[in-house]
């Protein structure tokens, strides 16, 4: 019922307090003017457009949903006018670059305002939610004249973007994409096929819409690198449409508000991003911002759940609690207590984590020294996956939980709850299925490099943690398992397939830890508000990791 | 996409093979006709009626739902047909008495019956699904009058019925109703009052709808001491129409082809059924076939979503398989195989257990030896929470996994995986929510006698199995574990309630390992069928046994 309210305060002192982002960032020369108060001046100008613009459009989202007809989509009632007021106020700009119309503030502050928004409406947010992604592909691996033409409209978001890659045979193995672009005399591309599961392919948000397509060249080797990136938009610069269809849209579980398009290229004339046979390199930028953007939705989700959850169990009354005298409010029985403060260990955990990701985005960028720009880069690799699996996962099953707390309510869609599963359902598959996430970390990127990297950045994490504290136990025996396993995945060919989701949840429970523990050491007031979720983490949640490690160790599946 | 078929060779190896049921109920005076012949065939018709008459419409049961207008309610495309054919054929007079209009054959017949039904329509199930239930409450509390007007129609399923608790105000606490009776000269009762979450209220499967109703006399105590029970029929004997009104149905997440009534009584003339503030326990008889009815639920939801997940993952190509030299079929992953036989060992472990519930609830009715009825009431008393919380959460967070094998075509409506996902998400609530039936396990009924049932629960479980199994050191372990836990309890009011869902779940991996022992018992050729899932079993779900133990022994939660 009650729409997500963002709640900036802690936000802000999970930057301020926990991750000290704005004096890290403003040391920096290119965030030397971003002080603490601007920071925390756009963090408050943010939640207020979410809650009163973007919020409430959320319910007719889903109940009328994006409606197909002859090509054209028309979004949910207020969706256009609400992108229009977003983009002119310059919020898709935030962390573009000042010469490309961009506002030059750093990405944490765009992670901070992409969570508010997908807890507030994940539907509408699905359509901005690509353009950074573009807009670093682009600038990095545009021509000039694509550039001059598109890179401003995709920053300031006057102009929506898509990414064009599943084909109805090719989902989580691109390679098989059949896609053609077939070269033109003066330059251009004729791109041919069907992408299917295309966020945003049509609609009226905003007058063009540029498609980044990945497509093969005619003498194009099979697999993955035969594939390139093409730009294809929906209206060229003569003002005339391009050979690009929308099908149809998909009927979907939730996400009502975000058109999930089948899109067909007859012939479309388009560009090529970056090398031939090089495309999935430069779809990586986009992709990679793309799985930090699903664990910040994770945690919005989340947090949209808890907030309607902690609302109800604090007005139902129901049966005596234990060791109460009289009928009590639902939120004083402990299977609902446990629930609440376990969903707020999550919450408060990821956003630490996800936070601190995207400082490391800006650092990667912006930080002089290389040493600490590896150490950036070391961070987003390994921990991207974890998080984009993890509070995917959390968001759907936490929300679950928060359902639970309504009763009988939960199910009704009055509440809004369900939505929220619904909706959060589709963040465990795109951008890379939940166990494609962990066969990158541990495949790719532990096995890949025999453990390195992991160990340093386990060094990194206890670097900030005492002697004695939970979180360096847990590293110190995830680094011990990686070992065994790194030796037992090199006698056997699948047993990292088989055991890889436990491992990245093993990393993940490491990882809530010690974002906990550096929660607890900014906030020694021990405040009921912050003392009860790492109660409730201590107890509840970093008990799994015991049992991930034994299953690292599992017999051979026959 | 494909539709649900039964999978009677499955469920009839291990009601004979496994559980030996034939046998031991035709052992018994009450089944010495039901021979092993006969339970087959009745098997094989349930599935035959089921995968060709109620399968079918379980898409526009969805997709249409239930519809109210102006108090009356229209069932989806078909439903009433099926309905008509249902009863007619006597499918729900399965296992009532032969003297009331039923076929007096066991219960068990009648488990199968309804797991095949749910994972074929869980919605349209929903209609006979009280039957069984309201048929045992009328027979056992209804006075004679009663009896020889409605409990032949209800046992022939010629009137449907329902269950009439939940207020706006009173969920799980019942204790909280305010609907009233006022005793009438003529020895009948006026009912008022407004009563939600009405499965089947209103609707035109058939001629007239029996309400069980719980309301409170005009000098009744308050709380659930002061509730009795009363029918109040649609249509009275001559023909009129009682003041009982549908005022709208809910809109849900999923189930949409079971009306979920709001229902108003307006001085509607009824009956009571049993004594005066005995409400509770007459509806309790209703309420614990209807736990059992939920397992049952469960396990065929589930097996739905197996179902549809196999086939596809037997299609769709992908990359290559560790170890393959080609793209593989994704069944071959190590990630997809992990969740199709982890699901299995689900499925097929549930089934064991759920068959044998059903099996002692003929025992508990029908065995000469009165230790042996004891046996049955206990194994029934313990295991029906379990069973209800343990496959009502398995056949929703096991469906996810199953729509993750689909990747993004999970989340599309058309392949018919997320409709499972949202028919199920009800079942952890209604009959009790999991957390209510966790208190009920372990403070009711493990606490309140000491764990004396408990103990020797196990030692019925021990008696099957060799010293060396897994299962026993499973038993052994719980064993002492709820030693530990009775002596915290007893000086800490409210930690039985922190840490219930934990024992309910240790006490399902106990129930779960023992089923699969005796499947392993029965089936000596280790053919793949039977050997991955007990594998996966043991690889991936046993291992929370540990996990949950350690969880018992959380330090106090303040």
């Amino acid at each position: 019922m009650n729409a997500y309210q963002p709640r900036t305060d802690d936000m802000a002192f999970i930057l301020s307090d926990v991750l000290q982002a704005p004096a890290r960032l403003q040391a920096l020369p290119a965030f030397a003017e971003v002080d603490p108060d601007l920071m925390r001046q756009v963090l408050d100008e943010a939640g207020k457009f979410v809650g009163e613009v973007v919020a409430p459009l959320n319910r007719d989202g889903d109940e009328v949903g994006a409606r197909w007809e002859a090509g054209a989509v028309t979004m949910p009632p207020g969706f256009r006018d609400a992108y229009q007021a977003f983009w002119q106020a310059g919020w898709p700009a935030l962390a573009c670059a000042v010469e490309d119309g961009g506002q030059g503030l750093p990405a944490v502050l765009e992670a901070t305002l992409y969570e508010m928004l997908s807890a507030a409406n994940h539907g509408w947010t699905m359509a901005p939610g690509l353009l950074h992604g573009a807009y670093e592909c682009i600038k990095h691996h545009g021509s000039d004249a694509l550039k001059a033409r598109y890179l401003e409209k995709i920053a300031t978001g006057e102009w929506l973007a898509t990414m064009c890659l599943t084909e109805p045979h090719a989902g989580s193995d691109l390679g098989l994409c059949r896609s053609k672009a077939v070269p033109q005399s003066d330059g251009s591309y004729h791109l041919s096929g069907t992408k299917i599961f295309i966020s945003g392919g049509e609609h009226d948000l905003s007058d063009n819409i540029v498609h980044l397509v990945l497509a093969r060249l005619p003498d194009a080797p099979p697999g993955p690198k035969g594939l390139s990136l093409f730009l294809v938009p929906k209206v060229y610069a003569n003002g005339h449409r391009s050979a690009v269809v929308c099908e149809r849209i998909e009927e979907k579980m939730g996400l009502h508000g975000s058109p999930t398009c089948v899109m067909r290229f007859d012939e479309a004339t388009g560009w090529i991003v970056g090398e031939p046979g090089r495309g999935l390199n430069a779809m990586f930028v986009m992709m990679n911002a793309a799985r930090l953007h699903v664990a910040l939705q994770g945690i919005g989700l989340l947090d949209a759940a808890w907030q309607k959850a902690d609302a109800y169990s604090k007005e139902r009354r129901q049966m005596r609690a234990p060791g109460a005298r009289d009928t009590s409010v639902i939120a004083e029985h402990p299977a609902m207590r446990r629930i609440l403060d376990t969903q707020r260990a999550w919450i408060d955990g990821g956003r630490v984590l996800a936070y601190r990701t995207a400082m490391e985005l800006d650092l990667l960028k912006h930080h002089p020294d290389s040493a600490r720009r590896d150490a950036a880069q070391r961070w987003c690799s390994l921990v991207t996956p974890v998080m984009k699996a993890a509070f995917s996962q959390q968001a759907f099953y936490g929300a679950s939980e928060c359902l639970q707390v309504f009763g009988g309510h939960g199910y009704v869609r009055e509440w809004g709850i369900e939505q929220v599963l619904r909706d959060a359902r589709i963040a465990m598959i795109y951008e890379g299925t939940n166990e494609i996430q962990a066969i990158d970390l541990l495949m790719r990127k532990v096995v890949g490099d025999q453990g390195r990297a992991l160990g340093l950045l386990l060094d990194d994490l206890r670097a900030d943690l005492p002697a004695t504290s939970v979180a360096r136990g847990m590293a110190d025996a995830l680094q011990t398992a990686t070992t065994t396993l790194l030796a037992r995945c090199a006698s056997s060919v699948d047993h990292g397939h088989w055991v890889a989701g436990d491992y990245l949840r093993a990393t993940t429970l490491v990882l809530l830890a010690w974002a906990w523990e550096r929660i607890d050491a900014a906030n020694p007031s021990q405040a009921p508000r912050w003392r009860r979720p790492l109660q409730a983490l201590r107890a509840w949640v970093l008990p799994e990791f015991d049992m991930r490690l034994a299953l690292l160790a599992t017999p051979a599946q026959g």
